[in-house]
């Protein structure tokens, strides 16, 4: 692990809590119209697009898309099942813009200020470059750089996403740690080469859908993973942060 | 002003010393070979093949290629001048990565921290993504974003260069401003549309070259530039931080 030089992190779910935040926002909307809804189903919904969406341009029936655009489709086409058709073009893009405004889990921001000390930070997630700034500001995430799908125009879990973002540091993917909580993902990247840190995100899908760590073997399947962490804490300690 | 959300920095000249950097670097590999030369004029004339290196790749004769390239392709073509042109690669390597080791200038650090507080700060250079990140943990820059001419594809002073970094923040160029030492990269911006900030760097090209604020009205032309600062302090007192 010691020839490790930068992190590449995926960040919804991994680094932020997008359910909470998502379903923090529509409430507002749904509020001000006297709608009744569960939020977090409407955050479920939305999410549940996303990959279907990517999956278009990474089969090449589209051309590559930034994710706003695509977070702006998937809210038209759920809006209908939740009442939220009628709303104007500024609530449209506040609901969007709710991506850009998802708040850390309780140990990101400290936490990736440990491991920047020693590492270079890099974002390595679909989400497009002023998503990820905003956020980054709004959550005080402090990257080193932001990588990621409008960066190399390619959506993970292509190999591209892994080997261009790389090449981009001039790393090697044997110098580059991949950390995520979805296995999928790690999967992606340690076929390319790169090291592997997973970090437990019980809580991504809401309290009632806790898995605790003791499960991850299960979740993990057959894949080897380099770092199992608890959190970003953890992965400081265990990187000797 | 206050309509201004992002601060685009060029880097070579007006956020760090290239010439003091580069000097520096080559003078350890000259006595290293007990070669006696001026690591001033070797500096300047690395430098001065950048902008026509960079010109093939402006007029259409040459593919996008990333700065890193392009110095080593400089470097082997001086070299000779200077008899360093029997260095291993290790040490052309140690030369070209001398550019991701360039010193900011004595306010550039803290004076960026100040701005980063009220700003997006993104670097809007010709240098490669791992020559600005490396660049950025060596000298203590702590943008937010890194843009310019990789992530782009186009060099400045390309009116794509400045009109796609803008929209990658998701910002009209009329809310971004862009911070430089020189006259051409402002003129270039602003006639995109984006607010202009001087920042005097009268030892960029050595103390012997050095030119008074005074006479900056001579430099700019007939440009009309937003802010004239003397420093980032300067910059970040003009802008309310």
């Amino acid at each position: 692990m010691f020839k490790v030089k930068a992190l590449l992190f995926d960040v919804f779910g991994t680094v932020v809590d997008w359910r909470t935040g998502i379903a923090r926002d529509v409430k507002i909307i749904a509020d001000k119209h006297n709608i009744s809804i569960n939020p977090y189903d409407f955050a479920d919904a939305w999410r549940a697009e996303y990959q279907p969406a990517m999956e278009e341009i990474r089969q090449g029936r589209r051309g590559f898309t930034i994710l706003d655009k695509l977070h702006l489709e998937n809210l038209k086409k759920i809006a209908p099942r939740f009442n939220l058709d009628n709303l104007s073009n500024e609530e449209y893009n506040f609901l969007v813009t709710a991506w850009h405004r998802l708040p850390g889990w309780p140990d990101s921001s400290e936490g990736l200020n440990k491991l920047k000390k020693k590492f270079i930070l890099a974002t390595q997630s679909n989400g497009n470059i002023a998503l990820m700034v905003n956020m980054a500001k709004y959550s005080s995430l402090n990257w080193d750089v932001i990588l990621g799908a409008e960066v190399v125009g390619h959506y993970k879990p292509e190999p591209e996403a892994y080997q261009k973002a790389c090449s981009a540091l001039n790393l090697k993917t044997t110098e580059c740690l991949m950390v995520a909580a979805h296995d999928d993902d790690l999967k992606a990247a340690s076929l390319q080469g790169m090291k592997t840190a997973y970090v437990h995100r019980p809580f991504e899908y809401g309290r009632e859908k806790l898995f605790d760590i003791a499960e991850v073997d299960d979740y993990k399947g057959d894949r080897y993973w380099d770092i199992v962490s608890a959190d970003f804490h953890d992965l400081a300690n265990q990187l000797g942060c």
